[in-house]
């Protein structure tokens, strides 16, 4: 949406976001990053997953969105990890693969809140390392967003860094394989083609 | 278990608690319950559900506890109502009945996590009141939870208010039916029953 300025140097747009009525959902941001990826590849058919605080999942089809859902999986992580019980069992910054990969598994499997409670419990009758109690976090959470994903779809990863690099190997565990793009660059094909559209 | 004391007329026993090593969980308080519910009830075999901050999934058979499996529904609910982004939706004291029976559906279709943001979309798009919005999140979480006993098991509720009400309301929305009682009842009845015991 073009801005009335009053420096007539200035074209100064607001790009609008995106609300969807049913289900409820809204999106501020990534629509940019989506503009970005449909120059790019005007032919995808399938999903955009863009991890983060709140994860977007948007469907694709003849250069459209069809719909979108938002999941909570980044936040809910960090208010788990910061106010919860699991706060005396989750820390460190190393990743502990297997134990990310059991809680994939687990989460994919419908398990993702069920087995919340297994991260404490087994560092009280087990051992179990902050590293591997964070990791079977994020590992059950990302799995359990996954759970939403069909099999058999084309998946396409926006975002980077070790986030992105989780739900890629997520992706690899469950079985979807997916490709991931860099956001930045997403970000900037975006606003360039938002810049060239009329409205 | 029996403990040394300085004063013959003191007879003191501590009770020790269940732990269980795969999957790995622990319970200390609700094994009480328990023991006063065989003591009245010594041919059930099925389920105890004790709603909770941590609610616990006792599976029950030949008077022993064959399993159990904590589930961190009701911290889960208060840290997401405290903490979240859905903290700006959810409120009030009122049950918005449509919108609990709406969130156990789609708990227990498995969505608990997945539906948790159209809480706050919902008050964005469309129209949505803090107490619909709190009923659907506390439906959302129970029939998640729900999700993991399956259809056909004997369930007995063990508690008492408004929340061991809404578990109630929740399994009959799930077709899975249950029966309440009173949780108070069942300390006396438990701690007479291991007044008794030897150990």
């Amino acid at each position: 949406m073009q801005v009335a300025t009053l420096d007539p140097r200035l074209n100064v747009k607001i790009v609008g976001g995106l609300s969807q009525l049913c289900p409820p959902d809204v999106m501020r941001g990534e629509e940019v990053q989506i503009a970005g990826f449909l120059r790019q590849r005007p032919d995808f058919n399938g999903l955009l997953l863009l991890p983060g605080t709140h994860s977007k999942h948007v469907w694709i089809k003849d250069q459209q969105v069809q719909s979108f859902a938002t999941h909570m999986t980044g936040e809910v992580f960090a208010i788990l990890k910061q106010h919860s019980i699991l706060r005396h069992s989750v820390g460190g910054d190393t990743e502990d693969q297997a134990a990310f990969a059991d809680g994939v598994r687990a989460g994919a499997s419908g398990q993702g809140l069920a087995q919340l409670f297994s991260i404490r419990a087994m560092g009280l009758v087990s051992k179990n390392t902050p590293d591997a109690a964070q990791s079977r976090l994020s590992g059950l959470l990302i799995g359990a967003e996954l759970a939403q994903v069909p099999q058999g779809t084309s998946v396409v990863l926006i975002g980077a860094g070790k986030l992105t690099d989780l739900y890629l190997q997520a992706t690899e565990i469950t079985g979807q394989h997916a490709e991931a793009l860099d956001g930045a660059d997403l970000v900037l094909a975006g606003l360039t083609q938002l810049n060239f559209m009329r409205q």
